[in-house]
């Protein structure tokens, strides 16, 4: 019995290429709503739904907004893994994963493009309201690994939570199907810009 | 020298797989502004960018709205081909093919699920202004052609413009990929509905 990122014994579990994930990223803060859209995956190779929910801007309500969108959708039986583009969405919105996973039952995988810089995290947390709760948050997240999917020389950084690291890596690089990150959260990033911004811009 | 639906010199030209579409729906009505989703997809294999703007629920403006949409793109020199999810969006806010393909240079394909009941559609004309207008724009979109896809004895019709059928036919096939109607619309009609309506329903 292996551990997650959070000392947490981990579920092994096995990965079917149509495994549904579902892939949550943001919009641009255009102003204090902003848009999460999140994207229901057959592995890395198709969409089978789309769902939509608000923030608000440095908010701290978006765990509980995503886990009633989570819940509330049709796929909540079939989906099996959850990517989150961070653990931050709509500025310092920040995500309590261990509860997230609690409440949902679901592993979570976050998916950073680059090794999180912890000082420049805290210095901006110091103008928030409720700065320790959002920092404490944040390192709860647990331990983070690298994990290379297409680029040899350019690692997307996890974390992962009711997953053993060998699964999370796994689902990760079999999902960058088409870019150097998962496909739900690449194209959720897609939806999301071009819905808010009118287009959207690759960052993949 | 073939002819379009529309009796003029269509393009012959050689569809590759990664063929630029955009696809082209509208959300539910759920006010008098009517959210519009393009999706630019390579073939019927992935999404490469997001578009978004809005119409009002039976205006006239959609020709000039999609003609902003896709010329204001930066995927405007890639796009190969328009597919519109019939032509009359946000109820009958109604496109000028001829417009529309003589304005971007662009073939448009038209898909519809079902043969076009004309009788309904001019009946539900006459409580709407400019009724006259939108029947000619109706019914100078052309010939209407079925295509088998993925169902055996379910068609879709479509309305082929600046392309001969054979390449039309072709495309709207080799874009069927996940369901019986092209991906770009597929995914077009997932995300409008997930943005709008916060879930997403399949129709296809």
């Amino acid at each position: 019995m292996g551990t997650d990122g959070r000392g947490n014994p981990c579920k092994k579990f096995h990965i079917k290429p149509e495994i549904r994930v579902l892939g949550i990223d943001d919009s641009a803060i255009l102003d204090e709503r902003v848009l999460l859209v999140g994207c229901v995956f057959r592995g890395g190779e198709w969409l089978d739904g789309v769902l939509s929910a608000y923030v608000s801007r440095d908010g701290l309500e978006a765990t509980e907004v995503i886990i009633g969108m989570i819940k509330g959708t049709k796929h909540f039986g079939q989906v099996r893994l959850l990517m989150l583009d961070g653990i931050t969405y709509a500025g310092f919105n920040t995500v309590d994963v261990a509860s997230l996973y609690q409440k949902t039952g679901l592993p979570i995988i976050v998916v950073m493009r680059a090794y999180p810089d912890f000082g420049s995290i805290r210095a901006a947390l110091r103008h928030l309201d409720r700065a320790d709760e959002r920092w404490d948050m944040i390192r709860a997240a647990g331990e983070i690994k690298p994990v290379t999917t297409r680029e040899p020389d350019n690692p997307v950084f996890i974390q992962y939570i009711g997953i053993c690291i060998e699964e999370a890596g796994e689902v990760v690089r079999m999902t960058s199907t088409r870019s150097n990150i998962p496909e739900p959260l690449r194209v959720a990033h897609l939806i999301a810009g071009g819905i808010v911004l009118g287009e959207s811009s690759g960052k993949a």
